[in-house]
């Protein structure tokens, strides 16, 4: 990394991260540190072929059912459909909802919820990346319709949308695709994350979002959104594209902006592709923003047991390379 | 696509961890969903050798300063080292406490604090398992001696101890060998603990880790400890080693039962190893339960973006698998 001119003179340095709510070690030094492991293959990112991945066209019978598709006819652009392996199922009865007991959180409760799977595009060698913004809108319009169908129930708390690319990145499945995962309880990192912006707002008369919007942290930036390296990242080149309106939730969003959404989010994935050589990333909705996080390097025992993380990359020295990225 | 031999005995579960204060979602049928990426090769865990190893006795002269060695001969058995690369530095001037701003933390402070090494063993192709358990128990004490002396300074507020095995654990260095991180702040994660725990006891008139001892989640015990997969294990085959004395810390274990500790250690190192084929793992001393994880599956943008985990082996099936392991 330090071809990519990386200030390694620099002097570790903690950053407190207002919206999670915790702490990241910032560590010029680590990105220098050998290894006697083999370095790991390069990502083989579409190995398999259309006549075997049941999520392009004309294999729909292979996939668990659909929920809707765009557009209604057989030359679909997406697919929204079940996830063949869920998480959670649509099928438990009883109830479902969490139990409180001497105002302790049940122990257990049924497995009842919704995992989906979105089929970003019909052909197997495409990428997000490679549509057009106006195709990746679309991709962003299914979740919110989903969101939509899917608020209507009860006892679902939570939904969480991601994309897996990549194996490392976590993928088993390397045609393009998302999901979302809708859950009967409020995972606590959530909840944290509001309790975490409703303080500072208390304290300060300052929302956290608006606050970590620094010069020095800008990527690019479109009418209603821009794109930044927050200023405590968990992980190195870390983005998130945030709405300029003060508070505005991801499934709010008309047509016109999910549009320019998905120019932003394109933009920042060919920056990504082209500067960190294609790498492994997932990217969340964390209504609002969108967090796009490349794979570079694996977590260890010390996240694991403390859930404070170490980022060899300081932000505004990402920021400046994804800044200055030309893109071809 | 039930002819793709989904599991439908068991129905998916969400269960509440009371320590971590969080949910875990339970759901045996991710285990059998295919992937079309080529399988990981596998992990090749000591490819090193003496001569070029910094670790290795003799080659002390390439590593970062000694803190000390154990015994304080040229044959030592362990060492421990400054660490080259550290995230934290120990030579950084200034303030270094986490300065409040009306009411709200810091949003940065400098990276002071201690990063060590310890190395296990002085040879490089032996492994923690392969030690005698007097020997694992001198690793364990090296780790209350260090953790004592650091906690006369001042401005350290938590110390973490953690190993790394194996690349795809995130280690970087194959020697046996294992880490602390001493830091300036209490990450978030870590306060929640505490916090949680507390609620928990104020709530109920129980602790919370004593909760989890129930006799299908046992694994093996010894007259000090017990080893379970915690109910609401974050990770599949998950294993916690508790003491039995109700809220004792690692750090008070006399020299006795630190040696009874690195038996039953071992007894898990070597189960683990045999039943799951040498995986890579972590292991993390979260005073008092020592954690350790093996590394069977990478996370996704699921768990990066909630927090909230998804485990496809319940509890009780792991303890018991790992209960009947026959070793050699
Ligand atoms: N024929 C078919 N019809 C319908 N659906 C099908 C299907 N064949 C496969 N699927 C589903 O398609 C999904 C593909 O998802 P990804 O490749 O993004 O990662 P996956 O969910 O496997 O796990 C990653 O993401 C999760 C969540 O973050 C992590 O828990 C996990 O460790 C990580 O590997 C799978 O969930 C699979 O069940
Ligand atoms: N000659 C020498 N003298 C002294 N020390 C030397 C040395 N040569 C190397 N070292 C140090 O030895 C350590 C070996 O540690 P590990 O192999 O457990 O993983 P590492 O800390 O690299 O990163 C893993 O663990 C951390 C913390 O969990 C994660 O941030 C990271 O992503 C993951 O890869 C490194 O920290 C390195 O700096």
């Amino acid at each position: 990394m330090s071809s990519q001119g990386q200030n390694t003179g620099r002097r570790p340095e903690l950053r407190h991260d207002p919206v999670a709510n915790r702490w990241v070690i910032f560590s010029p030094a680590r990105a220098k540190r050998p290894s006697d492991f083999k370095s790991k293959s390069p990502e083989n990112s579409n190995p398999g072929d259309n006549s075997s991945c049941p999520f392009c066209i004309g294999n729909e019978h292979e996939c668990a059912p659909e929920i809707f598709r765009v557009p209604s006819d057989p030359n679909w652009k997406l697919r929204v459909i079940e996830n063949l392996y869920p998480a959670l199922s649509r099928n438990i009865e009883g109830p479902c909802e969490e139990k409180e007991d001497m105002g302790v959180p049940a122990r257990a409760i049924g497995g009842f919820g919704f995992h989906d799977v979105v089929i970003e595009n019909p052909v197997h060698s495409v990428h997000l990346c490679d549509m057009e913004a106006r195709d990746i809108g679309q991709v962003l319009l299914a979740y919110k319709k989903r969101i939509q169908q899917i608020a209507s129930v009860e006892s679902i708390k939570y939904v969480q949308v991601f994309k897996n690319h990549g194996a490392s990145a976590g993928a088993s499945m390397s045609h393009s695709h998302s999901q979302l995962l809708a859950l009967p309880i409020i995972p606590s990192a959530v909840s944290a994350r509001f309790e975490g912006m409703n303080e500072y707002f208390k304290k300060t008369g300052k929302c956290s979002l608006c606050e970590v919007q620094a010069k020095e942290l800008l990527i690019d930036e479109s009418t209603h959104f821009i794109s930044i390296v927050p200023f405590a990242a968990t992980y190195p080149f870390e983005m998130w594209i945030i709405p300029r309106a003060h508070s505005s939730h991801f499934h709010e969003f008309d047509c016109d902006k999910m549009v320019e959404l998905g120019g932003l989010l394109k933009l920042m994935l060919r920056k990504m592709s082209l500067q960190l050589n294609n790498p492994p990333f997932n990217f969340m909705i964390q209504t609002s923003p969108l967090q796009i996080v490349p794979q570079l390097s694996g977590a260890g025992g010390f996240e694991m047991g403390s859930g404070c993380y170490i980022n060899p990359v300081f932000p505004e020295d990402a920021a400046k390379v994804l800044r200055e990225v030309n893109l071809p």
